[in-house]
């Protein structure tokens, strides 16, 4: 609005030809500086949009003038298409590179591929002759570490040496990460979507998405995840996707010079690193959409629709499981449920929003703790620590020794009849015929048994360690862990159905859909409604969490069941505290995030919140037509306000227009520098009509108004701040004047605002009321 | 905003004190008719929206006193979830009848079932003992009316009979459905699909979602779908569905009493209506929420999902289909495409474009004459020369015999080996092996051959009198025309490559993924590309319509065809005007639609724009202390504003306050009658402080502060229209104040807006910003 509200006013028909008439205005060029931000400012989205509309409206102009223009126009038009293109491809490919690295690394910790050194297990061991699952896991190729150097492959000393080198890769893998993110890239560190949802409501955090963080993290992510550590890629690849996305921005200066063009990008960016995280290009643009983004046109949505899909199939060119699925844990189940199984369903909902609740408290408390304490003090210290314990107590246990996605993919897995793996030691009659596909529900084998009380120690280590990793030094997702943690309960409870309900076939519940020899419980199914209700409970992540979970799935059928567990999550995470994990992320940094989902139902006034107040002293303003050069530069001095009201004058108080500090401040030393005449005592003039100073002795006046902003936003002192509120986050406003009768009153700043809401929150609800 | 904002504001703790004590505010109930709007008005969706605030923090406030109000406060926020619940069940139910009607009803049109005469053909046949599809369609209970009646099933003569009866049929159910619409419910007429959208965009249409509507809307959709005329039930759908919504809005006063949170249930409704149409739940909300919202927060997005999914789970309780699938023309496809086949499919998308152009073109001119000419007078005679035209145009061709739905299921279908359809009529190797699934390319038959001719007619049949028949006076959906014209065209195409592949296997373009005996080309998926792409240039719908296809055809596989037509279509499309079908209707109709797609770049200023222009009057406005009520009475009769601006004095003309017409006439009234002393001359106050008129001859004055709306939306003359339309997009504002350093200039409103707009649109870009 400000700046370029001004200078297309100039343009209006009537004032283009006073201009070049009457008044002398030297500022013909732009200034350099003009509309850009500093950093850790808010955007002004009302005036990126007029800034965007003026670029597009010169460039439709031009394009009438020459067949080269013509051609560029087209070239402009089509650039947001070309960013799509690009931002998909390379997050596709990035992606792709990630789970290959991650994959080779994390087995690298245990051994090494004899024929090719950087072939991970399942690489090394493809062209093997072994033909059972079991066996082609013990192909001769590959070897464990204490096999290769001792000779051994059992025995306890065998085991030692495993034990000493898996946690010695860990500690290698996570003092490397914390070492790159420290030196190279800060900014790199944690999952990013707390930052992300913050720059895209319209902060500026320089660097942020730079290309040394895009790097650096890309690299660490890899470090961090094969380290073994209780945490997941899914977090830091929305990020790395709109490192990309800021990347290709910088090639088109319709997105690199406008802040507002260029939060659409990222928007589209969050929806494309989504989609390759969890092979859900739909789920992913649902989820920039509720999750992430502020300012989401219709435009953007057909356009991260288009990104997220150009990154699923670029990665599936890539295809880095081999087995032309995006993730791991793409799972299809083949038996219906049944409406008595939602009472488990929901028992596994409540268990996710308790889980998200005691991550969110325990989590938000130990960073809190890590802030103001000696231990953020030694970020590395903390990761090899972390680390450490992680990789010791992980190695015993099978479930927790192999990389989380790949656990999680064996606790979705249903049954089947080839299945060798512990979880799935049934004991199958001998008479039967056993079909592939459907397999009646059997009683658990000692396997089962064995296997159930590592998944209780599983899950207790995960849900402790996970919440003291996310926040540290090192790129950190919590999707995994979180999923992982729930799709634990989720096969415990799922196991416990199966067998009750094997044993109890005449329970009334279970007579009406389970006879014996009926295939009637998947536990497959209890992990993935618990991995869902606990991501749920951790994010509140609602329509998108179905929908990335109904592509994992691919059918319509258990989208009740899923639907049921996130809605309960939710609303038993929601009664312990509104906030999700990423809110309480963006309130303990404080950055000036206004959450669209809040409502703001409290009774104030503008009037209540504006600055000055009461008891301050009055607003620095500007008048139209008294104030001297010096004046102003005393102001810009003394105070650090964005900008300031100008009025008629001191006594009338009315409201003219508002004048930015940058744009004062260049226009000033410009002036100083080119304009003759122009000295400390020049008077400053915002008025439209040429001034009567044509007198000699007098300075030469300061004409200004081309920087004044005409149309500045105002309420009333009686606006309700349920308004103001309304406006602030509809508009993105910066700020917002406050008058009665045109007469300037005070400011609302969105920092206002949000220190407002804050405080509103805090208070009794009724003693505001009726004090 | 208005009278709640000024009755909120009251209630602020200063005021709250003042009010009791000095004022003697004679209006302490709420006028009975304060806060509702009148049939074709604008709502103000602050307004709603504070309304609302003050009803939730009522309700907040009295839970702490009772259990009672406790557990109403509980009811109150789970109402929205209860008005899903049944809206999604209502929706699903009713989905489901009008399937069974339509399948029975168009069987009955040909012949009747001796078993039971309320059985489909289908269900008719169900039990026969005839094994082949083929047989089982000529089961002896099922007889064709000619059968029945003279005992000859074959000859010229039972032809004839059977054309006749036929024809008869469809004019008895078009009669029938166009004079239940006239007679009982002239809203139910159309798709309603552009009514609903400017409904949602805060228009009043009193009626058009009201019970008569409904149930005749339900019916004679029926009739109009089963007289075979070239509509489908896709649209109107979601007309019924909206109307389940505003039905059980009645029965929560948290909905009925509100206009905003009604268009928040609507949205949701329209998702639930779109979700049972193509079984598209995912598809349905995005729907909604591209197409038709206007208003979309979050928390709809999420309910909208809950109802969608309700409604499709009803539907699929119901099973009209007998396959549990939730419409005709689910498919799924087995062999995947190729990189060449794009060129195609893209060709496919430029006829989708020229389509959606053509058709509405075609049917806005159509639909003009309609409304200035004779034409419109005769809407009953109108249907049935239609219908008839249509009946005997038809039945000679297989194609169009059917019903459309039918039409696009064979279309999309691959040809297995059982097919029996005249469209598989290949000619087969007798040497090869013929496997269920995967079916080598094979040279067509001639009744391949036959086929092709007869679509091609069928066509063009379709596409000229879909033109014609989109518009009338009864129930009349787009979708399923659009896509059966789209369908056609896409099979044709689909048959030629298959058969060049087949014939030219040493062409370049088919030398690297097309070998003999291979499966290479699946014509029914370039039938499906063509339906979404001719569904694309009618509607412009993209994610959406990506989406719903999607989950048609259940293979993330297909959706890079589905998209590259999708795109292609709407780019062709909106080369010739940028309106789709709906946005042109809503013209046409003259409602007050702010669209939020059309971008507005023109540089005129507010004061362009706002009233009164030089020419005019002054505005009309009340002073703040020198009105006498007869002036008041005065202005009201002869002006038919909405509201009056009150300004400190007629000479500063210094804004402080707004005013809503309704409002005023109400509180005059009331005072009149029941507050002693007030009478024509009365001076009407809307001050804060108390008057100083004690003395005894004046009249007793009439202080309306109460009822004044201490903040109005205001923008200054120089706010360029671009940041006006935004916000009277983004905050939903009825009217806008126009200042100049707090001096009243003038007012804007939704409509001087859309004026302006459309002003803009028509003229010339390049006069408009150098003239």
């Amino acid at each position: 609005m400000d700046g370029d509200g001004a200078s297309s006013t100039g343009a209006t028909p009537s004032e283009e030809m006073n201009g070049t008439g009457n008044l002398m205005d030297f500022l013909d060029e732009p200034f350099p500086d003009v509309g850009t931000y500093e950093d850790f400012h808010t955007i002004d989205w009302l005036r990126e949009k007029s800034r965007d509309t003026d670029r597009h409206r010169k460039i439709t102009t031009k394009s009438k003038e020459s067949y080269w223009e013509l051609i560029k126009s087209l070239l402009d038009a089509w650039s947001g298409w070309v960013v799509m293109l690009l931002i998909g491809m390379l997050t596709g490919t990035l992606a792709g590179v990630i789970d290959l690295a991650v994959d080779w690394m994390t087995d690298l910790k245990e051994g090494v591929c004899l024929s090719a050194f950087y072939y991970s297990h399942e690489q090394c061991c493809w062209t093997s002759n072994e033909t059972t699952f079991d066996d082609r896991d013990k192909c001769p190729q590959w070897q464990k570490w204490a096999e290769l150097m001792t000779g051994h492959s059992e025995g306890a000393g065998a085991y030692v040496l495993n034990y000493f080198l898996y946690v010695l890769w860990a500690l290698l893998f996570s003092f490397l990460a914390v070492s790159l993110v420290r030196v190279f890239a800060p900014y790199a560190c944690g999952s990013g979507i707390p930052e992300i949802k913050t720059i895209l409501s319209g902060f500026i955090i320089r660097g942020y998405l730079g290309k040394w963080t895009l790097l650096i993290k890309t690299v660490t992510l890899v470090l961090a995840v094969s380290s073994g550590l209780s945490l997941g890629k899914e977090g830091p690849l929305v990020h790395v996707a709109c490192c990309c996305g800021n990347l290709f921005c910088s090639l088109f200066s319709k997105y690199s010079k406008n802040e507002g063009k260029r939060r659409e990008v990222l928007s589209a960016a969050a929806a494309a690193g989504v989609s390759v995280a969890f092979g859900a290009p739909i789920g992913g643009v649902l989820f920039s959409l509720e999750e992430v983004s502020y300012y989401f046109p219709l435009k953007t949505l057909w356009r991260s629709f288009f990104a997220a899909l150009v990154a699923a199939f670029t990665l599936r060119a890539i295809n880095p499981f081999g087995n032309s699925r995006l993730v791991l844990f793409y799972v299809e189940y083949h038996t219906p449920w049944y409406m008595a199984e939602l009472v488990p369903f929901i028992l596994l909902g409540v268990f996710g929003g308790l889980w998200g609740t005691l991550f969110i408290r325990g989590n938000i408390a130990w960073c809190r703790r890590r802030k103001t304490t000696l231990l953020g003090k030694y970020p590395v210290l903390e990761v090899i620590v972390i680390t450490g314990i992680t990789a010791v107590l992980a190695f015993p246990n099978p479930y927790t020794r192999r990389s989380t996605s790949e656990l999680i993919s064996e606790l979705f897995n249903d049954c089947g009849a080839l299945e060798s793996s512990q979880l799935c030691d049934y004991v199958n009659n001998p008479n039967m015929s056993r079909p592939v596909d459907d397999i009646p529900d059997r009683p658990a084998g000692p396997g089962v048994y064995s296997a159930l009380w590592q998944l209780a120690l599983a899950l207790i280590f995960k849900i402790v360690i996970t919440i003291f990793t996310f926040g540290m030094k090192i790129p950190s997702g919590l999707f995994i862990p979180s999923m992982a943690v729930g799709a634990i309960a989720g096969r415990i409870v799922g196991i416990a159905v199966e067998q009750m309900a094997y044993h109890h076939h005449d329970w009334i519940i279970f007579k009406n859909w389970c006879r014996p020899g009926a295939d009637c419980v998947t536990p497959g199914l209890y992990a993935m409604v618990g991995a869902a209700a606990c991501l749920g409970g951790v994010t509140r992540m609602t329509v998108s969490l179905v929908v990335i979970m109904f592509e994992l799935t691919g059918g319509l059928e258990y989208i009740v069941p899923l639907m049921a567990a996130a809605v309960t999550s939710k609303w038993v995470a929601d009664a312990f505290g509104k906030e999700g994990i990423y809110e309480s992320h963006i309130q303990l940094n404080g950055y000036p995030y206004l959450d669209v989902r809040d409502e703001f139902t409290h009774r104030t006034l503008a009037t209540d919140v504006m600055r000055p107040r009461r008891s301050e002293p009055p607003l620095a303003v500007l008048t139209q037509d008294s104030t001297t050069v010096e004046d102003v530069e005393t102001l810009i001095k003394d105070t650090d306000y964005n900008g300031f009201p100008v009025v008629v004058s001191r006594e009338s108080e009315r409201l003219i227009g508002f004048v930015q500090r940058r744009e004062l401040t260049v226009a000033i030393k410009t002036a100083r520098q080119k304009q003759d005449g122009v000295v400390s005592s020049s008077v400053v003039y915002f008025t439209e009509d040429n001034p009567q100073v044509a007198e000699a002795c007098d300075p030469q006046p300061l004409k200004l108004r081309r920087i004044l902003n005409l149309s500045p936003f105002t309420v009333t002192d009686h606006t309700p701040m349920e308004t103001v509120v309304d406006i602030f986050r509809k508009l993105g406003l910066r700020q917002c004047l406050v008058t009665r009768s045109g007469r300037l009153l005070g400011i609302i700043t969105k920092k206002d605002v949000l220190r407002h809401m804050a405080q509103m929150m805090n208070q009794d609800p009724e003693s505001i009321m009726f004090n």
